[in-house]
């Protein structure tokens, strides 16, 4: 299959590529090196040494297991980049990582905010367009985010919920309480690309995941060059990740608040079997298809825990600081999210396990010397920007 | 109160602004031109003469009434525009209808559909951070539409829904299945405004008004200088304003497809009315409130025997004609919208009957030699823009 991997150079879409090619798919990768930009800018960086940029990495790649990949450095806000790739690559799937990842990012200030919503949805927009107009046939798989519900008192379905109101009843999207201008931005693109399947006949799938914690894919593993990237600053990193780092660096695991704020979680690789997942079984055309894609449920609480025993284990002692919150959002709350769908596709889910948490302590103290600690700490907070009175 | 009114050279925003001044209140008008610029590059025009920008009609205004309205032409996704507006008026109170409002132009291409998200969205998101920033009181009333919804196949309620689901309770915002990118972007704004709402304490009420109808106010009537556009073409017509327009021109009255699709209409003083009581009923800080703003359901066929029977009673045969339907619609469905809040308010309706018809009949007819009719038929489409395979 011609698969199409935006957002090729991140966290997810390098070890997706790789898991890909490997398994006979042509894969091409597009990126804008937005996160290297935005790690240059603040002065941090990924834990892993990754390759300077999808050219190197490609040819890493080549010459570790003869295998060709191409790739293209570009934005997909830019139309003409996505006219020409669609043109000349002619997908049959795109699997869609490449957008703006961080709520912190969003909720910097103003212009954070603006670009996050317009880089995402227009180069969502972009993405639809050219699927329209030049691969009408191929598959789309979106990238969402189980934040997109936010912490309804109800259980949350996969995109849809029957609602019976009046003697009446129809199913229709679930209704979505998103938590940052990133999230909202997410929602945006799941409220456009239905519409396309509606009106235009396409097919997408809407992975809504959860928070993907882990290092390493068999890929990963070849060869040191074929990293993926690891961040744990406060814009990028994400709780388990960055807890483990901060345990491994003798640093207080930083729960926000209560620590209550309950989330779905998966391992890196089921983030790409659930993909794979998704490709070898495509909705009709017109069909816009939702996940939820997360293994487990956890509380902040619940993974400082597990990583305070992990550390016990391993002869770390692990101190759990809990620092007022930076964001607005419950920290005690009901939270139960259906996700069988793709467990009834095959998911075989890695659960998260203290040999798990062990081996990351292990890849994380290979790099310490790599470790930046001024940008650990959240910075970014979510109440409202007020300007004090002019004297 | 001080009342900044955005797209205050707007078919609703003008006479808005005038009832706003003529009851005490400081106004201060905000446009950047874009509906006059979209008309003058398709070469078509309001039916009604309107003078040629904001700073003619506030004088206008000043010289027939004696009152002042002050006014800024600038565009609001402009940052630098919207924080010397909020910085200098100090608003109490925001009416937005300052966004592109035709769905037929949001689908025109893909230039057409990314202009519009990106116009609605970040217009509307900057003004949500200058109320945050300079005007954290404020009341934003901000125009929505009923095309939020769709038709989905139960009774729609006013933003809200309480949702029962697996012996739980929660009430979520009402689900969305909006029918154009124009009305996709209306429906990201309204996620956005709840979210600040929510996290930043903001007052906002979101009015999801049905398609509008009518030429004239108290206002408008007092002099012919203080009159508001009347759109009728393919683009920015609605319904039954395009519909009278027909039926004095002698052209056959357009009902796309079946003609069952059935929405909320209401009369454009009854808009004013919806949004003064809105104003004078501010929601508390941090409370996101939706209204449902229509006085009355009808289908495309109704309206068209409406008009139908008017023309009888005025002496002009009128003819219907059944085109191919330019868009993706259902043209028979299910459809009940709850309007009851803003009743409870104190709206008192100004239904459609034959007189108001034949009033407009008259008043087209007094700009008869004004109609180009080369743009009334549908153009646009809603089908997908597949390329036909080069040669």
């Amino acid at each position: 299959m011609r698969i199409l991997i935006l957002g090729g150079d991140g966290y997810l879409g390098w070890p997706t590529a790789m898991h890909f090619s490997r398994r006979g798919h042509e894969v091409h990768l597009v990126d804008n090196y937005l996160r290297r930009r935005a790690h240059k800018e603040n002065g941090t960086d990924s834990l892993t040494p990754i390759l300077p940029g999808l050219r190197e990495r490609v040819a890493a790649w080549k010459e570790i297991t003869g295998l060709d990949m191409t790739s293209t450095e570009g934005d997909l806000v830019d139309w003409p980049v996505v006219e020409q790739v669609f043109g000349e690559f002619q997908p049959e799937a795109i699997v869609h990582y490449g957008e703006m990842p961080s709520a912190p990012y969003s909720m910097k200030d103003r212009e954070h905010a603006a670009f996050t919503q317009t880089n995402n949805v227009i180069g969502t927009m972009n993405v639809l367009w050219a699927m329209a107009e030049l691969a009408p046939e191929s598959h789309l798989v979106k990238l969402g985010t189980m934040g997109e519900y936010g912490t309804p008192n109800i259980d949350i379905e996969e995109g849809y919920i029957e609602i019976r109101h009046n003697g009446r009843a129809d199913t229709l999207p679930f209704p979505k309480m998103p938590g940052s201008f990133y999230h909202l931005s997410k929602v945006h693109d799941s409220h456009n690309i239905h519409f396309t399947c509606r009106i235009w006949g396409l097919r997408a799938t809407d992975l809504n995941q959860g928070v993907v914690y882990g290092i390493e894919t068999e890929e990963t593993r070849l060869d040191a060059r074929l990293a993926t990237r690891f961040d744990y600053d406060e814009v990028f990193g994400t709780a388990l990740n960055r807890f483990c780092l901060q345990a491994v660096m003798g640093i207080p695991l930083t729960v926000y608040g209560k620590g209550g704020q309950t989330r779905g979680y998966l391992n890196l690789v089921d983030t790409i079997q659930c993909v794979d997942l998704a490709l070898s079984n495509p909705p009709a055309r017109g069909e816009f298809r939702v996940f939820n894609q997360f293994t487990e449920q956890f509380s902040v609480v619940d993974l400082a825990n597990i990583v305070q025993e992990a550390g016990a284990h391993h002869g770390i002692e692990v101190r759990v600081e809990h620092l007022d919150n930076p964001r607005v959002e419950m920290e005690e709350h009901y939270y139960n999210a259906r996700h069988t769908k793709l467990l009834e596709l095959g998911l075989e889910p890695h659960l998260l396990s203290e040999t798990l948490v062990e081996s990351m302590f292990d890849t994380i103290a290979r790099y310490g010397d790599r470790v930046i600690d001024r940008h650990i700490l959240p910075e970014t907070r979510w109440r409202a920007p007020v300007r004090e009175p002019q004297p």
